[in-house]
């Protein structure tokens, strides 16, 4: 089963390399599994004229070995037993794409310790245990490649690990949730809350049935972490990541922020500051015509800006079947190439080699200054649209832009929104506790973030 | 001078691979090669973290020798006689930015001859002469990287070659040549004619004092060729490229375009069709939704549609000088990383192994069908509002859109605009040849396609 039976069909120029099919075994026969499995058979051909030696899928384990059946098709040997792949003798490369965070850490950590190469898509195991895999893959000499952890149709990994390379890189802004930016697009051009949307988002496949992960920013925040690591060479410890997701966001603020040029998205962002990093996810403000903001239904979008290229933009579609295999499958293709090249030729797992990696404090998101966009409700407070722009400066919030915005049927949410200079959340907090002593004050209805992209270019 | 008197200042964990720094030797210190010189200099630290090695420019040739040493610094050699540094001993790399063909292609096709790798940002060179210069190198075991060619900023070679890898590429179109787009920018939005707005690209410093390449087309048709290359693993004839440029570009069809929810862009369009292949670069309509058309000023941005991965976007700078040092810089760590490593360890020319490069034919762009927009002049011929849908339908040419626009200051421009269906350019011409036997027709006075994207992920 695991000769190279079908490699001498393969055309003789193809053998450039000398080698063999690389061989592999796939864990998970999932969405993701199934998709690698039908992209690897359909584009067979084309994959070996590109890579110069054939990749075979030989084994893979599932729970339900008649359903993998089906998707692997009669080649493929079966075992129920993941650490009976992840140790079997024939296997050049393992493929962990069951997704989950124990038992994954444990076939990739025990695949590496056997010398295998590693292709996951798993971005809850590498941004909470990226640090102590990548340590463990460099001691045994191992590639772990994750092109299919983060927005897996842009190559985004390796255009910041090796396009971008020679450039040191300042922000990586993006939307890497599906889910969400589906929701709140849904939102914004239905003007439907958010419960509604996600109902929808369920109805039509793009949540999960437990969308917590999603919706509660949690995914978002595991890939911002690992496009970090990599754009900092950084070591980031994913549970001083701030996570902010968007149940709190209101269709209405989607309106006032239009009323003002904005559009209002889930953001990752991962900043280099002098003595830091930022690394946050959280809803905020996008200028609309900015490219973010034109990111729109499930597809993801990733700003980046650095010291030579400048701003760069990279927009696909960051979930899927065969979408995810397209990363998966590339990711396996590098390994074809380089597996039998030495230590030297690789790329390093977070961009910089292991004794370079930095670990750069991360800034508490409190510190972290914008300009902030505020909605206060005028309803029964009228006096409010004359009096509150001089009580917020005052208080030292400088009143930048603003907007009386009226609801078309409800009169009790019309509103007052402004967008103040950039301070930190916790300087804004303080300087809006002051008000609260004049008389008619209610705190603002609701408080987002603007991100201020450079945008010089756009 | 060219002992690594440097590299015992590096610390030791960076020497992983056992190498010592990667010479370089640059051909040409003008914009891009200062570029370079800066960017390895700036941020030398950080490079060599992330290859493992340091990457020393040794040498440089230039023409100007006093003007080259403000350039490249105290510590590089200087000569001013280019073939002597491509055949030097201790030069492992040849950067080749001098631009133009004739001596470019002496020069880099010497340096393969010698063994050495050679990068390059010179897609004239490349689009004319690549597969002379690709069996040259595969011959001589050498590199020959040219992210630098296309789209600077953007890795988008790298994106093609290795990140959609596992695709099959149906399109790529792309907005390739800054110049052209800051000009059509520039015309849409001040509704300046084309001269006007080609002499404020050139005060401004966004067109060369020879713009002819640049507004010809010629400059976006080396490009496209090359993405094409790339894209379908083909050998892509360069004198069979169709290449139109945006001289004949009027403001007011950008107007009547816009009235129909379009705008006009310089796109080059490579597409694989079941035996042949378009490559072709023109003017065309495109939907203002679409994220191509909001690819302003001298922005580049490229469309690609592949068979796992979807549509992605990839969107940067396209000229200037530590832009392309981003791509050539890059492509020097690929190479500080992938020298020593075997043939096997390389990612392909042109993304297949050089037995399996393709001669497709390419399509003539006479035969290319898409939708066309037509602009008729409606002054002195007001009838034709109502008989031209009638005629045109009779003809066999449908109107699928269309509008009546009136110029805000000459009434002798208002026009009739309509889009056609699908028709190649000589089917569009033999129908409309049926038209003129009608009283008071007039052949229309704008004709430009209409490139209809895959935007149903818009």
């Amino acid at each position: 089963m695991f000769q190279d039976s079908s490699f001498s069909a393969w055309p003789a120029a193809l053998k450039v390399s000398g080698l063999g099919a690389l061989r592999v075994g796939l864990v998970g026969t999932g969405v993701v599994g199934s998709g690698t499995c039908q992209l690897l058979a359909r584009n067979a051909d084309l994959i070996a004229q590109r890579v110069g030696r054939p990749i075979r899928l030989v084994m893979a384990a599932a729970r339900d070995l008649h359903k993998a059946a089906q998707v692997v098709g009669p080649d493929v040997d079966l075992v129920s037993d993941p650490l009976a792949l992840v140790r079997h003798p024939d296997i050049d490369v393992v493929v962990e794409v069951m997704g989950g965070v124990t038992l994954a850490k444990t076939l990739v950590l025990e695949a590496i310790a056997q010398g295998k190469h590693v292709v996951t898509a798993n971005k809850a195991l590498l941004a909470e245990h990226g640090s102590e895999i990548f340590a463990a893959a460099q001691t045994q000499g191992v590639i772990v490649a994750y092109e299919g952890a983060v927005a897996v149709s842009i190559p985004i990994i390796k255009a910041l690990r090796e396009g971008l390379a020679a450039n040191r890189i300042y922000e990586v802004v993006g939307i890497v949730n599906g889910t969400t930016n589906f929701i709140l697009t849904h939102m914004q051009e239905t003007g439907m809350g958010f419960d509604a949307a996600l109902r929808q988002a369920t109805a039509l496949g793009f949540a999960e049935a437990d969308p917590s992960f999603d919706i509660e920013g949690v995914d978002a925040a595991h890939k911002t972490a690992l496009l970090a690591a990599i754009a900092f060479g950084a070591d980031v410890p994913f549970a001083q990541v701030h996570a902010q997701g968007i149940t709190r966001v209101e269709a209405w603020d989607m309106v006032c922020a239009q009323a003002l040029g904005y559009r209002i998205k889930l953001l990752g962002v991962a900043r280099q500051r002098s003595e830091s990093i930022e690394v946050r996810v959280h809803p905020a403000l996008v200028p609309e015509k900015h490219l973010l903001a034109q990111v729109q239904g499930s597809m993801n979008g990733i700003w980046v800006n650095a010291d030579a290229a400048g701003p760069t933009f990279h927009y696909g579609a960051g979930a899927g079947s065969l979408t995810t295999a397209s990363a998966v499958v590339a990711d396996l293709m590098d390994v074809a190439r380089l597996a039998s090249a030495g230590l030297s030729a690789r790329v390093p797992y977070r961009s910089v080699q292991a004794s370079a990696i930095q670990s750069w404090p991360l800034l508490p998101i409190g510190q972290v200054a914008s300009r902030h966009y505020l909605r206060f409700a005028l309803h029964e407070r009228p006096e409010l649209l004359t009096c509150l722009p001089g009580w917020l400066q005052s208080a030292g919030v400088e009143v930048q832009q603003w907007a009386h915005v009226r609801h078309p049927e409800n009169v009790r949410q019309d509103a007052l929104v402004v967008l103040t200079q950039s301070l930190t959340g916790d300087d804004l907090a303080n300087r809006l506790k002051a008000l609260p002593q004049m008389q008619g004050f209610a705190a603002p209805a609701a408080v987002w973030r603007v991100e201020d992209l450079n945008s010089s270019a756009m």
